[in-house]
C-alpha cells in the first residue's frame, strides 16, 4: 500500500527529471534501518512489525539498486555532505526530538558496528537507576531527559516537587505543558522554565563529554525541536560538557547546531549514500 | 639517556636478527602516545614531562621510518592481530589495571578520532557525582572504580561501612588490602570480598552496556590485573551489561578474556602498526 504510492509518487518525480536512466539508485534513511541488511528491523515507532527488507522491496520496484540507514545516520550523511561537518572525518550528530537520535562518524565512515546498529547514543544510561524510559522499560537513558517528551517530564516533576514556587507554567493544564508552552515561559525570564533547560543542558553535556571521550569528535552537531531553545539550551550543554572532560579534551570540540533542517538532512545524506553505492 | 640505553640494547638486538636493512620500522605503544602527532603529550604516569616527540627522536636515532600510538591501541591491534579478535572488524579491548586503558576499532580501523585522544574509556563518567580519581579530579569516572586502586578503595569502603560485618580482610591491616589480598578472600567464599566484585562488576557492566550500545562491537576484549579473578568479575559484569543493553544488542556481543598478556599484546600491536606504516 504504502509501496504502491511510493512507487506512483516517485515514478512522476523519476519522469519529470528525465527517466529512471538519469537514477543511480535509491538511499533511504528510516527508522531502524539497517545498513548491511537493507531491512526495517523491529521498529517500536512504526506500523510495520517485525522485519521489512525495504532495499529489496525498492529494488524489485523500481529496477534500481537501494541503500537504506537508519534516519539519525542518514542526517549525519547529509551533515557530512553539505553541512555544518562538511569536511570532518570524526564528528557525531545527536537529533534532539521525539526521541534522541545519533550518527557517529569516525575515520569518515558511519560508524555501523558489526550488526549495523552502532550509534544508539539516546539509550545510553546517564543516570544511573534514573528516570523510566516507557517506550524501552530502561531507567536514566539520555532520551529520558533530552528528548521532547523528556524536557515535559522534567517540567511536570518540577512543578510537582516545588509547590510553593511561582511559575507561568502553573497558569496552563498538565497536558498544555510542553516545549513550546516551556520556551515562552523561559524567554519570558520565568525561574522554573529555565530551570528545565540548566537540568536538561547537564545531563545531556555530561552525556555528550562521555561521547567525547569515546570517538574525540572535532565536532558534535545537534539537530531537532529542542535545539530551537538557542542559547537557552546550548549554554548549560556546553558549561557541563567541558566540565566533565580531561583537560586534553577541553575547548576543542565544536559544539554546534545544524544548518540544514532534519529532515533535509536525513533526505540529503541517503542521497549521497545512494551516490556512493559500488555498481 | 632512556634513549641512549634503548639505542644501545636494540641496536644488539637487531644485530642478531640480521642487521637494520632487515628491519621496516619501529612502532612504539606508550602512554598518552599520539598516533597523528608521533608524541607522548603529557603523560600523567611517566616521568616526561610535557610533549616528547619519540617518533621522530627514534628516526633520528635508527635511520628507521618510527610510528607510536598510546599502549591501550597498540594492545588493540596486537588483539586484532594475534589475539581474541583475529577477524574482527568491530570490537573493544579494555585494560584493567593499574588504570583502565581502552582501544576501540570500528570498520577495521583504530578510533583515533580528530587529534588522535580518542578511547579514554576509563575516565568516562558511570556515577555522576560519584567517588573522587584522585588523579584527574573527576567524580565517578570508571576507572575511579574498575581499576586495581579501584577495587582497593571499594574494599575499604564496604569495610568501614559495615563494621559489623565480618570478613578475613579484617585480618589485613588497612595498607596490605590489594587485589591479591581480596581475591584470595574471595576464593575462600568470604562474602565481604565476593561482594566488592559484584559492585565492581555491575559499574563495569553498566559502563559496557553503554559502549556497545556506541560502536556495537562483536566482542569485548578485557585485560590486565583484575581479569585474574576469573568467574568472580566476570559473571556479574556480563549479568549486568546484558540487563543494560536494548534488546536489539542482547546476546550478541562477545565478552572474553585475552589470549594474549596485556604487555605482549602491545608490543604485539605496536610491530603490527610497523608493518601497515606506508613507506
Amino acid at each position: 500500500m504504502f509501496l504502491a504510492e511510493l512507487h506512483e509518487r516517485l515514478s512522476k518525480l523519476i519522469d519529470q527529471v528525465g527517466g529512471i536512466e538519469h537514477i543511480k539508485g535509491i538511499g533511504v534513511g528510516a527508522p531502524n534501518g539497517n545498513y548491511y541488511t537493507g531491512n526495517i528491523e523491529y521498529a517500536p515507532n512504526l506500523r510495520w512489525r517485525g522485519i521489512i527488507p525495504l532495499a529489496q522491496m525498492l529494488q524489485d520496484l523500481f529496477g534500481l539498486p537501494a541503500v537504506l540507514t537508519n534516519d539519525a545516520n542518514a542526517a549525519a550523511l547529509g551533515e557530512m555532505t553539505y553541512g555544518s561537518a562538511r569536511g570532518m572525518k570524526d564528528f557525531i550528530t545527536i537529533t534532539l526530538g521525539t526521541g534522541v537520535g545519533s550518527g557517529i562518524v569516525a575515520n569518515g565512515q558511519l560508524i555501523y558496528g558489526h550488526d549495523g546498529f552502532a550509534g544508539e547514543l539516546g539509550h545510553i544510561i546517564v543516570v544511573p537507576g534514573g528516570r523510566l524510559h516507557p517506550g524501552t522499560g530502561m531507567h536514566g537513558s539520555l532520551e529520558a531527559y533530552a528528548s521532547a517528551t523528556g524536557v515535559t517530564n522534567t517540567a511536570l516533576e518540577l512543578l510537582e516537587s516545588r509547590p510553593d514556587e511561582p511559575s507561568v507554567l502553573r497558569n496552563h493544564k498538565k497536558e498544555e505543558i510542553d516545549s513550546k508552552v516551556i520556551y515562552e515561559a523561559a524567554i519570558k525570564g520565568d525561574k522554573l522554565a529555565i530551570e528545565i533547560y540548566e537540568f536538561t543542558g547537564r545531563i545531556l553535556g555530561e552525556a555528550l563529554a562521555n561521547f567525547v571521550m569515546f570517538s574525540s569528535p572535532e565536532a558534535i552537531v545537534l539537530f531537532g525541536g529542542l535545539t530551537q531553545a538557542g542559547d537557552l539550551i546550548m549554554r548549560p550543554v556546553r558549561h557541563h560538557m567541558e566540565k566533565n572532560l580531561l583537560p586534553i579534551f577541553q575547548n576543542k570540540v565544536k559544539l554546534v547546531f545544524s544548518e540544514l533542517r532534519e529532515s533535509d538532512a536525513a533526505i540529503l545524506g541517503a542521497s549521497a549514500m545512494a551516490w556512493e553505492m559500488k555498481d
